[in-house]
């Protein structure tokens, strides 16, 4: 058993977002992301082979999903479940505070 | 794409501890737990085929292992990673407000 704070050890300048693994297992992860008014490069999408399942749990950010335009806002404790290749970017984070964020990417069921 | 608060939709009433599956995949699946004032029944433990991730995003509790009869408080940001087979317990929780706990279920590597 180990045991840590989703809120520790952020280090005082973030030049670039910050992804830290928080456990690992057979076709999961957990990952922790910090991120203080960074957003993905103009024209970039994630378009990932694993789902996730990601919450803003301090802070607050904007996610944009290819799909539609869809654009989502993200604070405390808001979560989103994205499918696999579904393509989305991080539109915007605040400057002001950090964002952090707990990501679960998992395998689908069945895959 | 689908999303929702940790924090939403959380009955006023409580007689038993709420779990709520958010995610599932293949060999994981992200839960949301509340607890008012629960704790695990005498003499009783958890002893899971699963690694647990588990975090308390707001409220407090505390978890005892059964090994080295270890007590861990956990309050906001607070997390824990439970191998499988740990035997713990739920010691602990508010009685004021709401414990919401974050917990990612998942198997190890090369199970």
């Amino acid at each position: 058993m180990n045991t840590g704070n989703l809120f520790g050890q952020i280090p005082t300048q973030l030049p670039e977002e910050l992804f830290q693994l928080l456990a690992v297992g057979q076709g999961a992860r957990v990952e922790r992301i910090v991120s203080k008014g960074h957003a993905s490069p103009p024209g970039f999408w994630y378009d990932q082979p694993e789902n996730e399942w990601v919450m803003v749990v301090r802070g607050e950010a904007r996610l944009r999903f290819e799909k539609d335009d869809r654009v989502v806002h993200l604070a405390g404790g808001d979560y989103v479940n994205i499918e696999a290749h579904e393509r989305h970017r991080v539109e915007w984070t605040r400057e002001d505070i950090e964002t952090v964020w707990l990501a679960v990417f998992y395998q689908e069921s069945g895959e």
